[in-house]
């Protein structure tokens, strides 16, 4: 799923606006997202989930061509937490392949 | 940051459209990612990241109140990449308070 097939469901489902518009309304809202999180805080859509920075440790690790141990830095990364009604489809899917 | 935030901001910078509106375009963005993760497919936004369902594995972990071990068992979950022009402001950030 790209970002032209979330224009078109809402160009689909909602009448009167331009496919150009609501693309730069996406545009807009993952700037205003990646902005937030820029700026450390935390991103939270009721009913979807969160985004929020956390700190990686650093760490080492062999590389496995050479076998010569190297160190990873901390760094920054982004964590997505599902909220239930994400969870819930997903889990249900799970269990009705298990049976 | 709310939803309601993502809103404002749509709605500071395009003109012509409804709050209302605005609002419903992202439930409707967000009920197709959730629809698109449920049927195990990637949801991919250049310039922003992607999200995947990823198996956990299953792990026996220890009750830290009953010291009795306890399986968990494998589960889906959703991952989040971010893509470059995310990272970079955060890394940017990162080395700032280093220094």
């Amino acid at each position: 799923m790209l970002k032209r097939d979330l224009v078109n469901a809402v160009s689909d489902k909602i009448d009167g606006h331009l496919k150009k518009d609501i693309s730069q309304a996406i545009d807009i809202i993952l700037e205003s997202i990646t902005e937030a999180l820029a700026e450390d805080r935390r991103v939270e859509i009721r009913g979807f989930g969160s985004l929020c920075v956390r700190m990686r440790k650093s760490r080492s690790t062999k590389n496995p061509r050479t076998s010569k141990m190297m160190h990873i830095p901390a760094r920054k990364t982004v964590h997505f937490t599902m909220s239930k009604s994400i969870k819930d489809p997903l889990v249900k899917n799970d269990t009705e392949n298990d049976e």
